[in-house]
């Protein structure tokens, strides 16, 4: 199963290379991370999606927690959460797809950030499991090029 | 300089372990890097967010390319290109500050995705620099939690 877990760590050079190095040497799955600055300077925040049963799970909190530059771990998953991606897609613009293209536009709330006599580029902004979808409702269409972000979490607030 | 390379690689388990692994072991900064599917189930696309001077930039961009699973590395930096981020923010939601928290949502187009008494969790979606612009702009009201997503970026195509 898919977990989001989030870390804050300690903001020094090389924080988000070392626990890659963990993940590695250990064989624990990993499908993104990514680190960013927080709302205080000394603090970074680690997003990590990573897949496993609950022993490996158990498994990866407990890693995290010993790396000496974490501060806090908190799986995310099955905690009341937000969690966003982005999704750029290329579409082949063909006559006959083109009303069906902007029919679906409008259902994803969809963006066009580039459009060309043959392709059109589209920005989609949801959950991972909205973005899944809509890249299946748009498949028939003919897709050229696809990316996708890492995930973005964070738990909600109780006030 | 910040550099964003978009790596095309076979579909196998642990692909993105052994590029962090490969980066972690020559000491190359690591800032964001996300896998994810494409439009051909047997590739997929990682997009790497790193830092370097050009002689760096070009030792990553060799040993990208010496990797197994390597089919393609485009360093997009100075490509026409678009790049895309999530931020999640959470507020605080004070009587004064309400009405100008109220404005910048409006200037940057972002949407509220949560809201409680006393804070308010909006996200915003655009370039790394518009996200840090963001970041800037609303921090005088009071930042509780800041979340970044990674980055994910594509060429602008030619037709």
């Amino acid at each position: 199963m898919k977990h989001i877990i989030s870390v804050l760590v300690e903001n020094k050079f090389g924080t988000l290379n070392r626990v890659a190095a963990m993940f590695s040497a250990r064989g624990f799955n990993l499908e993104s991370i990514s680190i960013g600055e927080t709302e205080d300077n000394e603090i970074s925040r680690m997003t990590i999606v990573t897949r496993g049963d609950d022993s490996i799970i158990s498994q990866i909190l407990k890693q995290l927690n010993r790396l000496i530059d974490t501060l806090k771990v908190v799986d995310v998953t099955h905690k009341p959460h937000i969690s966003r991606e982005v999704l750029l897609m290329t579409l082949n613009r063909g006559k006959q797809s083109q009303q069906e293209i902007f029919n679906l536009i409008d259902v994803f709330k969809a963006k066009v950030v580039d459009i060309k006599q043959k392709s059109i580029t589209i920005e989609v902004v949801g959950s991972p499991d909205k973005i899944n979808t809509t890249i299946e409702m748009f498949r028939p269409l003919g897709i050229k090029e696809i990316a996708r972000s890492g995930t973005v979490a964070m738990t909600r607030g109780e006030s």
